[in-house]
């Protein structure tokens, strides 16, 4: 059997099973955005990694290394902010040929740094070796977090409200646009290209005990709240008529025909935090996240009894099309 | 300027000069074999990251996937060996080419495993990947050590004696013998595809205050000694009749018409320790070394004033015919 026969979330169970490890019961392993370690009485560790693999998740002609160096780091972060952390240190590995010019690592880095500065992460390590084939960059991010306030994808409740705190769309749109070469507003590949991790937003989440289950939108919402139902054994309803859509990916969707909501659901790369919400809750929590971030968290569905994943257009179930992106 | 031009250390050293942090006193960054962090008030946290690239750092056919995951594991564990320090967590990355064999997948894992539940180590997170191209393996393995014993490669003094744990080219000869196909002694293949890390013996050495510096033995005495010599601004002399060097090894050097010393000193991914002792400590840590692990810690050579790196052969300078391991 091939990898691809598994596909990618069947494959890390199926990795995660074959580890067959008893976790010390303080420890978080495989499954949410970051590990989870002590750290102190109070506070714990946050651990994860992400890999950038050129061909796969970028192409060097369509992404400056500016940006590519700031986008490397800001997926980690936000892995960080989806458990409501504050980023400390950073370790980079990078794979290049032999023949990569200077100019280029030192643009990337030059991208990484800034972001690193602007978040207080000091890049502590690495590693650097020849790649005979690709661009590979890996970057882990260390950060901590107050031990019971930690946001997991396992606490969602049937009746809590589904929510995420900005619009979905723009960043699958840019790289359409990149990869067709479509004349466009710059806005949609800004939000591909230089993604901000939404760090105050998921440390202000984390410190609501309304907010349930967290994660960042990074395989786009129909992946990842299936990632929040599967983690927290439930199922989930999605109006697709309250999706947030910015004007920008509307006017490119009727621009070049395509189906905003179906993109908008299908689409990873936002970056932004999907959250669940105890209804209860969920007005005040609500409102005092507009008063602090001047823009609203946005209702998007709830969480139901059960395992389906159901799209309502118009009160109405509706059937997706396509399908997420995965990596095999 | 490509980075071929600039070679792997210039290239690391670049990097670091490009970021241009200023780290907090208690944190160490580039440049040692692991990057150390704060933990509590008696210990630190040590952090490090190896790739293991397709074609670079092995060959699928030559290498067994079981192996692989073994040593991936084992030349991280060695990057905390050589800090004195416990290894606790790991995450692993892996890019893979969609054919791959879950077989494949499947045996690599196990070898990891083996090691991780020899050591008390638990894969806590990670990242799966499609790869267009080698398969890329990234790990980040945390540790941890009283701060105060913490062994750097900066500490090295004129005087020291120049030590080494264990026998050298045996890895080296291992993988020329599987990279030729030749007919050898199987336990010169083992040393290549099973090294094991020495964290007992670097939890040991750590303890030791007589020892100064220390680092593993990755890319070959040759390039690592001048990694200490670099951090602690000093140079050294190594003595070539001392190598420490096994009759395996001896017996396929004389058979194939290799140069023994010179493979000694050149090759790499041995993965024992080196260290720089205090003169007047040297011989009672070297009887308790040899009491507590029943085989001799090594003199191979002493700390010198200067930047030089002397080889000495019968009491004669020698230069050497090769250099080292450099990624570019």
């Amino acid at each position: 059997m091939k990898i691809s026969d598994l596909g990618e979330f069947n494959f890390i169970r199926h990795i995660s099973e074959c580890l067959n490890q008893k976790l010390p019961k303080e420890v978080t392993g495989i499954g949410d955005d970051c590990a989870v370690v002590p750290l102190d009485k109070e506070n714990a560790l946050l651990l994860t990694t992400d890999q950038l693999i050129e061909n796969v998740h970028f192409v060097k002609e369509l992404l400056k290394p500016y940006e590519l160096g700031y986008k490397s780091l800001a997926v980690n972060l936000s892995d960080i902010a989806a458990m409501g952390g504050k980023p400390l240190y950073a370790l980079l590995s990078l794979g290049m040929p032999v023949n990569l010019d200077i100019e280029w690592t030192d643009q990337f880095i030059n991208g990484l740094k800034e972001l690193a500065h602007a978040e207080n992460v000091f890049i502590i390590g690495g590693d650097t070796t020849r790649s005979p084939g690709p661009i590979f960059i890996s970057l882990t991010v260390i950060g901590k977090c107050a031990a019971s306030k930690i946001k997991r994808r396992s606490s969602a409740k049937p009746g809590d409200v589904v929510c995420c705190t900005g619009f979905v769309g723009d960043s699958g749109a840019g790289l359409k646009i990149l990869l067709e070469n479509l004349p466009a507003n710059p806005k949609l590949i800004e939000a591909h290209c230089s993604p901000r991790a939404q760090l105050k937003e998921g440390m202000w989440l984390a410190e609501q005990s309304g907010v349930h289950a967290m994660m960042d939108l990074s395989d786009g919402i129909n992946s990842d709240v299936q990632r929040i139902m599967e983690a927290s054994h439930c199922g989930a309803q999605i109006d697709l008529d309250r999706l947030p859509l910015s004007k920008v990916f509307l006017e490119a969707c009727e621009k070049y025909d395509w189906m905003p909501q179906e993109l908008g659901v299908i689409s990873g790369e936002d970056y932004h935090l999907l959250v669940t919400i105890d209804p209860e809750a969920y007005s005040n929590i609500s409102k005092s996240f507009e008063n602090e971030f001047k823009r609203p968290l946005y209702e998007i569905g709830k969480i139901i009894k059960g395992s389906e994943l159901v799209y309502l257009k118009g009160d109405v179930p509706y059937e997706l099309r396509t399908t997420g992106f995965e990596h095999f």
